[in-house]
């Protein structure tokens, strides 16, 4: 009766049932406008559910002007609520599902494995119990102060560089960093300079704000600071420590002309340390941003010396850009939460991170020689490594091969998953004969099958 | 000696220090071009620290290219190192420091000090300890398949809204959620529908991105949807469960018109629910949603159920849609952390956001009567509530009085925090008799005395 079927082992109340169903029969207009509706008793009766359960059912209805109710009148379905039929959506694009890769060269991924777990749930513990009431609430956009100081202080100890933590701004990963500073510049300059080749998805989050994009050539040392002589007074996005994905460190005569360019033409130098935690024959470099705070904006991040799925990072911002940095940022996700920012300090403070990082560095040092040993094992001498020994990538150059996107694909059917160079490069074809190793997430003898089965494929294929 | 002060208890290592100060000499010029470096057996010598620690030094300035080093030849400073002395920055605006206030009546604020913090450790706890190490990887924009579900059927039983998991996009909040539709509908639509008043917080999200507003009129029920007649097909915002600030709960018939207006126009509707889960003489309105799920997106969030810094809300959002989403969220800040979105499903599939709830309605409603007795009591009859019973403020209008933003400045002096209705109107003047009253967050007495306090203040400055 009334087309009412009703589900007694629901979660779904009754009375929230009947209403539903009541109000599909009125906006499909199997219920007519004007029409009565039986009364509670009645319905009760049918549908064998309590009176006061119809009454409430009718009161949602009636609060929602679905029907109208008189003293001594019958209940009437409202006027105007009639929607042809609703038009049929299209599928769900459903997200590309990822085939179970046997050799997974992808870049920027550290061993999930490998995270201190255990004293980071100890930590987040702490951090949830200590937590005051109010920091539940909203504590504005810049980030949590215990934070930021240790972030000041870790700064200091591991690459020399001297800020203020007044002049850190805490942000949910690197990638929003870069959102928030695409909004910060857009207003002054609608261009930007690139590295090319250069972290491509970065790239994206530029365009889509609707920046135009100028590239600066790469060497093995990095950007090419001559190209910049008389060129317009635009930002320049740069990897200085540890060049994406050439590998390169950033002489410190180029360091100088960035920041030279920028005080010339007015403008600022995006300083993307993403990974220069993890150098294999040295100190971490220095930052670029202690040659002028006011120029540089620094950001850093924890995806790569804990885990991506954190989303922590910092930018450094200079001083004429923070009140702007707070209004864009409270209007675009307000602020981080609170547990990690407070689980983060205190893994700070407690030197964790450090210890964490110098485990990793011996940890992937030894897993990028074993990279490059398979290398020679399998590909003997017709190849080329590129760049700095750092990070959790190796750019490898092959004697006259050439990398497109067919070769990813077919690759990819291979369960293999590598990166041409070309993918990252905005002027497409000049690096072709380049391949991007991540090695960081592997453990030696995936790396060696890896290896040995991408050997075989390239073989097979005729690349080498 | 070479002005190098080393600091032995420093957390910072000798050979970085070291480092750091002769960098520093040679950008500022202290060292020229050319110079030649002391030997590392003199330095280590007057420093008093191991010739390793002084090569080691050497080795990063070398590395960066701050000097260079040939067997058989002094150390010397590259070239072209020197930056003019660093322009003085301003000082930092410090951020608005907020005072003690004595009356709070801001809007929007749950009460934090009710809030179930052990029941949430545990089970943060219960998520940190299972959740399996991929998930502290990059897991994709969309959000964790297990809150979606949990979400998708707790919209069921407490809306009676009926949507696919696949259709529900999680966010870092309704705001961030609003930023996204901002950049997924500017490419079509430069403009937007808000209400007026409306929550001019929103507003500004969309104004960032670079939309025009085209304002529409509210009564006691909600958005004028008349004033659609024949208009531009823009998208809609609207907040038609309870409408912020006014409270009308939107009519069934003024509904069909919006989704008639998008149909017909190929616009959207933008359902913001940020706050319907506290209706205090009924069950929570339906969503919009329910009447077109290709023509609405809805926007909910946990910030005023939970707490305002847990940043996850939610975006159920239409199909046609769903790829550009991915596409955005992936570029603006990738995606949510994983331990708070396991946290809230489980919240979810316990039941323990229900029991919450349902517990925080009681003490809600009964804050709003003693906010009411409150005012009777101070104010006598010269006053008018407005809206529906429900959400965590209200809306009151006193007769011919005049507040505008010298009113909220005054009371402030006063301690006294509370936001004249005029404030969130985008045309001026219209509305300048009504005054906002944050309640949620303040126990019965605190409301009381927060009464009295504003009473005297309006008596004492002539507006009363």
């Amino acid at each position: 009766m009334w087309g009412i079927k009703l589900n007694r082992s629901s979660d779904v109340s009754l009375k929230r049932q009947i209403y539903v169903a009541l109000r599909e029969h009125i906006i499909r207009g199997n219920l007519k406008a004007g029409e009565t509706l039986p009364s509670t008793r009645q319905l009760a009766l049918e549908l064998q559910v309590s009176r006061n359960t119809i009454i409430e059912a009718f009161e949602m209805l009636n609060v929602e002007g679905y029907i109208v109710r008189r003293i001594g009148a019958p209940t009437r379905v409202a006027e105007g609520l009639i929607l042809d039929t609703r038009t049929e959506s299209r599928p769900s694009p459903g997200i590309e599902d990822i085939p179970e890769y046997i050799a997974d060269f992808r870049t920027g991924i550290p061993d999930l494995r490998l995270f201190p777990r255990y004293a980071w749930q100890r930590i987040t513990m702490k951090a949830l119990s200590e937590l005051c009431p109010s920091l539940l609430g909203y504590t504005g956009p810049q980030g949590m102060p215990a934070l930021r100081q240790e972030i000041a202080c870790w700064l200091h100890r591991s690459k020399g560089l001297v800020v203020d933590a007044q002049d850190i701004f805490i942000t949910a990963g690197a990638t929003h960093a870069l959102h928030i500073v695409a909004e910060l510049l857009y207003q002054d300059a609608q261009n930007i300079y690139f590295e090319d080749p250069c972290n491509i998805e970065m790239l994206k989050t530029f365009i889509n704000r609707g920046f135009k994009i100028s590239y600066i050539p790469v060497d093995q040392y990095g950007i090419q600071t001559d190209h910049l002589k008389n060129a317009p007074g635009y930002p320049v996005y740069v990897t200085p420590s540890h060049q994406f994905p050439f590998g390169g460190i950033l002489p410190a005569e180029r360091r100088a002309a960035l920041i030279r360019f920028a005080r010339h033409t007015g403008s600022y130098i995006i300083e993307d340390d993403y990974d220069s935690e993890f150098r294999y024959d040295g100190e971490p470099v220095a930052p670029l941003h202690a040659m002028d705070a006011d120029r540089v904006i620094y950001i850093g991040t924890f995806s790569k010396t804990l885990f991506p799925a954190l989303r922590i990072g910092y930018a450094v911002v200079p001083r004429n850009l923070q009140q702007r940095w707070c209004y864009l940022r409270t209007y675009t996700d307000v602020q981080n939460p609170p547990f990690e920012q407070a689980a983060l300090a205190e893994f700070l403070h407690t030197r964790k991170l450090d210890r964490h990082i110098s485990k990793m560095r011996k940890i992937y040092r030894e897993r990028r020689q074993v990279l490059l040993s398979s290398l020679k094992e399998y590909f003997g001498d017709d190849w080329l490594v590129w760049g700095d020994a750092a990070g959790l990538h190796l750019t490898v150059e092959f004697q006259d091969a050439m990398f497109d996107d067919v070769f990813r694909q077919t690759a990819r059917k291979e369960l293999i998953r590598i990166t041409p160079l070309d993918y990252h490069c905005i002027q497409k074809g000049v690096h072709a004969n380049k391949l991007l190793f991540g090695y960081g997430h592997l453990e030696p003898a995936e790396i060696r099958a890896g290896i040995d089965l991408l050997h075989t494929f390239m073989k097979k294929a005729g690349y080498v």
